[in-house]
């Protein structure tokens, strides 16, 4: 197969703290043995009908450049040297910056050059990101196995945000999006048995805090409604199934109100995400993985973005995995990865006009 | 005001065993205070536009006219003495089945007198369905605190039906349904902490045979595929988030198989209810309470039924409650209603079709 891939020649010093809009997105790879980046490459080949904020991907071309054959595409893959590159070269060229670090493209077979090229990538996008040369990172889903094999020493891509943007773990928040639904999980990875232990007034405050700081600046809302689940069916019901309503969280909401903060509840889980309440909050905290995800994906399973609140910089991702069973046949939908695009790029613009 | 309710005055012997296409379902009034009456005389007067099939009303003949009138209806109440009357009745007249045990209708205002009419409401609408007079039973909302004030002993309409039909409380199993989705949840009213302690592969089983069972009976499905879903985020991804799912989910799935039921799983929650998913299987046997409920009334908000499966006789309800603080509004809305009792008259057409 001959590369098609070109390098521009020219050197230009790289750019700090250039204009937002001056500055594409930077978005990782992702691993090569999973969906990422076809994902990429379908998005970019739809650029214009579906009219994306540019972007350029950090490292890989030779994989994006096989993974758009993969799927038909006939992308253009151009290697950059500096990210200013991007916005001109994008209407005709999928701009890729640098050319090291890259691999074999190879679909549904994670190996250790594979997560290294996805974590070279990661590494990339976020100082693209933090240095301004980026305006935000979109991140492609990694195989959190191989990473770890390759030495990465986080449990996920958020955490390792967090650490590189020098944010405590607990204030870099997941909200899961989708265009009928924003939600938080207050607990994420942990069995339904340890849940209700690890709920506590002071989790719910320090959550509810980065949720309203977040909306403002990055949802450009003026007061964002964070309505706050129960834990137990009912929301307790006064007190018959479960106390937690009474004791912790209830109080938590009473605190959020004295603070400013558009607290209501805790609602009854079974009927906050019904159309009609639906309407009624801009965002719901929700106290377990499922109790956030079960409704979100429900709704809007192709359309899900995950966005880190609480950073400094933009941060979002496709809501789904590396889908490594489907990876190379030209089945994996781009509706995620475009959406969080989009919201990246609405994001930078809110936060851009309040400056 | 000047009732209109008439009484027929033919007396006609109680009719036992009736072919089920000669018998009217039979609708319990509810709590006076609360929505049932109004939404029962909604549907009936939209009886024709939605097609339904014939009921009668287990007494509260001035209840419901009171009722109608509150939300401008005009619908003429006739007091019948044999169930056989209403067949022919229904097309110009509501059939209420009994003169005795009348009150007033007190919409928003819960007492002793209305709790009193809705217990013998949902007695002689039990006993109708026993009898074979009546072909189902469809119960309207109750206020539980207020029967429990003139002396009934069962947490719900539910376990009282289980009781009148002398059947075990846990036999008489929870279905919710809309049109999206049908789904069971394991454990019901009880604190998320003690889910989990909960979770036996006794009580999976007992539950999975019960739903299997009553979807060939009441709903002509073959060979009902049961998908069940996992306790823990990611169904506890590999024993990393609980460990459930290895230990008593996945062995009851192996042991339901082994009996030829159609069971999957167990399955990550949070995908399981997504557009793509929702097709393979014809029901959800959930963990716990909002596991079912959450994606049950996120996509069926209005159209939710309650069955009660594993009965003898056929029982559905509403999926609200009394809603008592839009009672006599006229804005709650019939549509639950409306679907309970098209899918109380689909499983007796089901049921005397498997004859």
């Amino acid at each position: 197969m001959r590369s098609s891939i070109t390098t521009d020649a020219r050197a230009v010093a790289p750019l700090a703290n250039a204009p937002l809009a001056l500055s594409p997105l930077a978005v990782s790879l992702g691993d090569p043995a999973g969906v990422g980046p076809e994902l990429i490459a379908a998005a970019w080949a739809d650029r214009a009908a579906l009219d994306l904020p540019p972007f350029l991907v950090a490292g890989g071309a030779h994989v994006l450049e096989a993974a758009a054959k993969s799927r038909g595409l006939d992308v253009p893959v151009r290697i950059i040297e500096d990210p200013r590159e991007a916005l001109a070269m994008y209407a005709h060229a999928l701009p890729v910056l640098g050319a090291g670090g890259d691999g074999r493209y190879t679909p549904g077979k994670p190996d250790r050059e594979g997560a290294a090229l996805a974590l070279h990538s990661l590494e990339l996008a976020t100082s693209l990101a933090l240095s301004g040369a980026a305006s935000a990172v979109v991140t492609a889903p990694v195989s959190k196995a191989a990473l770890a094999e390759v030495g990465f020493a986080f449990p996920g891509q958020t955490e390792y945000l967090a650490h590189a943007c020098d944010v405590p773990e607990d204030d870099a928040v997941m909200l899961l999006a989708g265009p009928s639904l924003k939600a938080v999980p207050l607990t994420i990875h942990v069995a339904i048995s340890e849940v209700a232990g690890l709920i506590t007034q002071e989790l719910i405050l320090r959550r509810a805090r980065v949720i309203d700081r977040a909306l403002r600046r990055d949802f450009g809302l003026a007061a964002p409604r964070i309505a706050v689940a129960g834990l137990n069916p009912h929301a307790g019901e006064k007190g018959r199934m479960g106390m937690e309503e009474r004791e912790i969280i209830g109080p938590a909401i009473g605190r959020l109100i004295a603070e400013g903060i558009a607290a209501t509840g805790p609602h009854p889980a079974d009927t906050m995400f019904a159309p009609h309440k639906r309407g009624t909050y801009d965002v719901a905290l929700a106290m377990y993985h499922d109790q956030a995800l079960v409704p979100l994906k429900t709704l809007d399973f192709d359309e899900g973005v995950n966005m880190t609140l609480g950073l400094p910089i933009v941060r979002t991702s496709p809501d789904h995995g590396t889908a490594i069973d489907i990876a190379g046949q030209g089945i994996a939908n781009p509706a995620s990865l475009v959406a969080a695009l989009r919201m990246a790029a609405q994001a930078v613009a809110h936060r851009a006009a309040s400056r």
